[in-house]
């Protein structure tokens, strides 16, 4: 996705041979329409599939999430990381090792919003390890959906998340896949 | 706003006098077509002013913010709860009590998205105590911007943040506002 790559071009910071930070954009401050041309885009790869939910986690996931989810007409479901007094269902729940907070969280989603009749493709701002990715994979799991794909906004392809998955049969659409940040540039695959 | 009420009567749930549970199109599963004309209605009334910028918290503000960012062609700030490793930059910080995770967040915006020259809007899903507001409030302020008033969702108007706030001076527009949940019932104003 061009407009994508450019804006990561422009505005990404290479903090080191692993790390891209794209606050100015994706997940602290957010360009709304980037991420309305991110739905769409996700929404035109997977335009074969049928897809009844859309699932994410917060905080970064939600807004190319909802704009995918607003053009399929399907409502999104964003996992949490933290329980809230008001989250009193029963949950699934899973455990997601984050390398960029150097900690590990239980997600959660309430049974109520998955279930086996669902056909769901997963959000995320960022592949690399899969650590979330397989998280919300393992919730999808549980409540016995069929899992359509994935749609990452930027996969950093030199680690080894999206590779794994993908040889376990997972579809996944990464919209900018980064080959290196070596050196403080940022070069894409293809 | 009539849509948003109709969806609140049927689907909230009514846990206490005090604790109304919106997690089906809200704050846990998201109904994408609600989130944007939520948007729009906020973009709507106000039409008069004209605003740079739109802040709001994570998670549950992120959506309705979005789609107002989008209206405006204006960036999103969404402050954050915790600090990320790759959110090294200096911050404008405040502390908020959060009722219904019963703790205090620090919340964080970088420095950098926020200055003197931005007119804000300030976004969130629900208002009760207004400890969430008041932060964002600080925080803004800290940044020395102006602030042309606030945008919510749900406010639970029989609760004091709203009003306290607006004998302050502050605009707050609330696309529902609830006077009461007693008997398991929600009663609007007006």
């Amino acid at each position: 996705m061009k407009l994508l790559k450019d804006k990561i071009q422009q505005e990404g910071k290479v903090l080191s041979d692993v790390v891209l930070k794209v606050d100015s954009f994706l997940n602290h401050q957010i360009d709304p329409m980037l991420m309305q041309e991110v739905g769409e885009e996700l929404a035109n790869r997977y335009s074969d599939e049928i897809i009844t939910k859309v699932l994410t986690i917060e905080s970064s996931g939600i807004a190319p999430a909802t704009f995918l989810g607003l053009v399929l007409g399907a409502p999104v479901v964003f996992a949490r990381k933290r329980k809230s007094l008001t989250l009193t269902d029963n949950l699934y729940s899973a455990k997601v090792h984050s390398f960029t907070k150097n900690e590990v969280n239980e997600i959660s989603v309430s049974q109520n919003f998955l279930s086996a009749d669902d056909r769901i493709i997963i959000i995320d701002d960022f592949l690399a390890n899969g650590e979330a990715l397989k998280g919300l994979l393992d919730i999808a799991q549980q409540a016995g959906a069929h899992i359509v794909g994935a749609g990452i906004v930027i996969e950093k392809g030199f680690q080894k998340g999206g590779e794994q998955l993908r040889q376990q049969g997972l579809r996944i659409e990464s919209l900018a896949n980064i080959k290196s940040l070596a050196n403080g540039k940022v070069e894409f695959f293809d």
